[in-house]
C-alpha cells in the first residue's frame, strides 16, 4: 500500500492534502458549546469566534493558547453582531458598518493570537453572514473590505463559487474553498438547502466516506447519486453536535489511512 | 524668535511642556456625545472609546482617521463592559477576565489606528475603571496585565499616586500622570470627590488659569487656598459638556501664550 | 366661531379629528436623542422605545410619567433587538422568536405605564421592523402574535395597506393607519422610498400644510402633483431632527386653526 | 382522611411543609444551562431568568408554559444587566436605575406567565445582586422599590437576616426566607463563604439528609458540628450542576418519606 501510494505520488504532481477546519470557542460567559480541547487535537485550522455571535475575550485567549500549543492555525470567525441569535439571522447591515465590524473582530482576536505566539492567519464568516455572502455581492465586498482594513492580506475561507471568494480574489486575498462532508450536494455542486429533507448527512460512516472521497478524489456523490466535482482545499467539521469530536477523529484517521495528508492550507 | 527660544532653553533646564488629552468617539450607533472634529483640533492625545462603554467600530475608524490626519496620538480608552451604564458603574470583574477584556479592546482599536497610518500608543481606563484602579490593586494589576498582553509596552495614563500607575511602572509600562484643570484638589493633592460641593470648577476663566498654572508651575490651588504641587505630564479636558470644545481651545491658547509647549508626552 | 363650528358639524357627519404620534424615549443610558419634554406637550400618542433599539428602564419610566401627567396615550414602540443599529437593519428573526420579543417589550413597558397610572394602549413597530412588516407577511403575523400574547387586544399603528394592519385586523386587533406629513407620496398612495430624491419634505411650511390637508381632507399631493387620498387616523411627527418640537407645535396649532380636533384615536 | 388530618393538626401545631425553588431558564439564544423539563417536575417554585443575566423571551415563554402546566409557581429571578458575567459580578448600579431594571424584568416575565395562564407570584434576586442585597441596604431597598413599582405586593425570596428581607417587610412585601441544603453554615447561622474550603456540600447523601433536617426540624449542622436553627420557608436546589435533577428528585422523595409536605409557600 505504501508502495502504491508512492507510485501515485510519482504520477500526480502533488499528493492529496486537505485542511480540516472547525468552529471553536463558541461559548459566552457562563455558557459553553463546543468541546474545544477535543476538537483542537483533530483540526488543522480553528475558526475562533470573536465576540459578536459567541466568544468572549477569555474564551478567545484560551482557544488561541490551545491552538498555538498544538500548532493549529488560528482564523477569525467573524459574524454579525447578534449574540441573541448566535449570528444565524441575516441582517441588512450597511456595507461600511459591516466592514468596520469585521475589522474590529479580527483586531481583537489578533491580540490573543499574538500573545499565544501565533497570528490570525485567515478569516471565515459565520452563520448567516457566511450564507449571505454566497450571493450578496455588497456584503461579500464589505467582509473583504474589513479583512483588507485589518491588514496582512489574509486568506478567506468560503464556499466554492460564492461571491465572497470572488470578492476576496479580486482584492488580492487568497480564496480558500471548503466542502462539508455532512451536507448533501445538488448535481450542480451546491449545497442542498437545510430546509429540504436529506440536507444533512447524519450517518457517521457516510460522513467519513464522503470526507475521504472529497479529499482524495475531489468528488462527492450528489443527492441524485451522480458524482460531482468538489474543489475544496479544506473540509469543515461541525463541532456543536453530540459526538462531534469523535466523528472528527474518525474523519482524520480515515483520511490518513487513505493517504491524504491533513495539513493547514498554505 | 528662534534665538529667544534657544535662550530660554538655556536658562530653564527644560521648557515647560504639557499633553492635552480628551475622551473622543463616545457615541454608539445612532447616538453621539462628543464633538470629535472640534476636539481633535485642540488635543494632542485622543482617548478613543473601544466599544465597551461607548464607541462602535465605525466611530472608532473615523476618530482614528481624524487623529491620524491631525497628528494626534491615539490611545485606547478601555472600560468595563457596560454600555447601559456608560462604564460608570464599578464592577467586580475577576482579574483574569478584566485583563482579557482590556486586551480585546486595545486589539480592536489597533486595527483602525493602523489602517489610518497610526498606532495605539497609550492606554487610559475610563470612568469607574479609572476610579477603581486608583485604589484597587487587583484591578489595577489586571488592567496592566491586559496592556502587557496587547504588547508593545504601551504607556498608561492615570492619576498621580494611583495603584494603576504603580502597577504600570512595576510592569515596565511608562506611567503618565495627568491632572484635571476643572476639578478641585484637596491640600493632599488628591481630587475632591464629586459627591462634595465645589468638586467641579465651572468658571471657564478659572479652569484656564488653573490649567496654565498646572502646566507652567506644576502647582494647583487647593480647596483651602493653599498651593499644592501637581506632577502632571498631561491635562485631561472634558469633552462631553456644552462649550467643551470652546473651553479646550481657550486652554490651549492660554498655554501657548504662557510659553508652555503643548505636545504629546514622549 | 363656535357657532360656525357647530354648523360644520351638522353638515359633515363627523368633525375631522386626528391623532398625533411621535417616537419618544429613544435615548439609552448616557445618550439622549429626542426632546421628550417638549414633544410630550404636543402629541396625543407617545411611541415609547422599549429597550431593544433604544430606551432603558429609567427612560421608559420617565416618559411614562410625563405621558400620564399630560394625558398622552402610551404605546409600545417595539423593535428588533439591535441597539448598535438603532433597529434600522432588517433582520431575519424567526417568527416565534420575534413574537416573543414583541411580547417581552410590551410587558416591560406595561409596568411603567401602570406605575404612572396609565396603560400601554397600542403598539407600533419601529424602524426596520415597521418597514419590513409592510410587505413581509410572516413577520407581520409574528408582531401581531406578540401583541396577542401580551393581551388586551391592543390597537396596532402602521402604514395603510401594510400586511401588518391586515394581520392585526385578522387577529381582532384594531388597525390604526397613519400618515407622514414630511414624506413624499407616490400617485398610488405609497411612500416614496427614502433612497429616492425628494423622499423627505424639508420645508416646514409645506409639512404644516400637508398635515392640515391630510387631517382635514384626507388627501395629500403626490410627487407628481396629483391629489391622493390618505386614510389616516394618526399623523406621525418625527422627533429626532433639529427643530422637531417646534415643527410639531406648528403642526398642532395649524390643525386647531383649521378646525381639526387633535385627540388620541379611540 | 380529613378527620385524620385534623387529628394530626391537633398534635403538631402545623405539619412541616417546605417549598422547593430552583433557577430555571438560564440559557440564552443558542446556549442552554439548566435541564428545565426535569427540574420543573421536582420544584414547587421556578425562579425564571428574565433576560438580564440569562433567559431570552422564547426561553421565558417556554419555562412559563412548563411551570403553568405543572402547577409550579413562577417567580422573577431578577439580576444586574450582565450577560457576559452571568450576573455574578457585583455592580454599583445607582438605586433608581436598579429599581427600574428590576421592574422592567418583572414586567417582561409577567407577559409570559399570564399568557400561560399563571402569574409572576414572587421575586428573587440572582447571583451578585442576591449576595449584595444581604448587606447593602441601598441596593436592597432599590430591589424592593422595583418590586413595588411592578405592583401586586409580591413576596421576596432571600436569605434569612438579609437586608433584602428586612426591606421587603418594611415595604409590606412578604419576606420568604430560604435555606441551602448544599451549603455549609457557620455556627451563627450564616453561609460559609464560597471562598472558604468546605463551603459547598458535594456528597448527595449529605445534601439529602440536610434538606430533610432543615425542613422537618428547622435545623442544620454547622461547620463546627453544632446544630443551628434555620428558619426557612423554602429550600433552594441548584440546577446548573451535573446530576442536579437527580439530586433534586432524591431530596423531594426524602422529604415526602419524612412526612414533610412539599408545596409552594403561601
Amino acid at each position: 500500500m505504501f508502495y502504491a501510494h508512492r507510485m501515485a505520488s510519482m504520477i500526480t504532481p502533488s499528493e492529496p492534502a486537505i485542511d480540516l477546519n472547525a468552529d471553536l470557542g463558541e461559548g459566552f460567559g457562563r455558557w459553553t458549546l463546543t468541546d474545544d480541547e477535543a476538537l483542537i487535537s483533530v483540526v488543522t485550522s480553528a475558526n475562533v469566534a470573536c465576540g459578536f455571535h459567541a466568544g468572549d475575550p477569555s474564551i478567545m485567549r484560551r482557544v488561541c493558547e490551545l491552538a498555538a500549543a498544538r500548532g493549529v492555525r488560528i482564523g477569525a470567525q467573524v459574524s454579525y453582531r447578534d449574540l441573541a441569535g448566535f449570528g444565524r439571522r441575516s441582517m441588512d447591515v450597511p456595507a461600511g458598518e459591516l466592514a468596520d465590524e469585521v475589522a474590529y473582530q479580527i483586531g481583537a482576536l489578533e491580540v490573543f493570537a499574538r500573545a499565544a505566539g501565533s497570528r490570525v492567519s485567515y478569516v471565515k464568516p459565520h452563520g448567516a453572514l457566511y450564507n449571505r455572502t454566497v450571493h450578496d455581492g455588497d456584503q461579500a465586498a464589505a467582509v473583504v473590505a474589513g479583512v483588507v482594513t485589518a491588514g496582512g492580506a489574509l486568506p478567506v475561507l468560503g464556499l466554492p463559487g460564492s461571491l465572497l471568494l470572488d470578492a476576496a480574489a479580486a482584492a488580492g486575498l487568497p480564496p480558500v474553498p471548503e466542502a462539508f462532508a455532512d451536507r448533501a450536494y445538488t448535481p450542480a455542486g451546491t449545497l442542498v438547502p437545510r430546509t429540504e429533507p436529506g440536507a444533512v448527512v447524519h450517518d457517521p460512516d457516510a460522513v467519513v466516506a464522503r470526507a475521504v472521497r472529497m479529499a482524495a478524489e475531489g468528488t462527492v456523490t450528489a443527492a441524485d447519486g451522480s458524482p460531482v466535482p468538489v474543489a475544496a482545499r479544506s473540509l469543515c467539521l461541525h463541532g456543536d453536535t453530540p459526538g462531534a469530536a469523535d466523528l472528527a477523529r474518525r474523519v482524520r484517521a480515515a483520511l490518513g489511512a487513505a493517504g491524504v495528508r491533513v495539513e493547514a492550507f498554505a
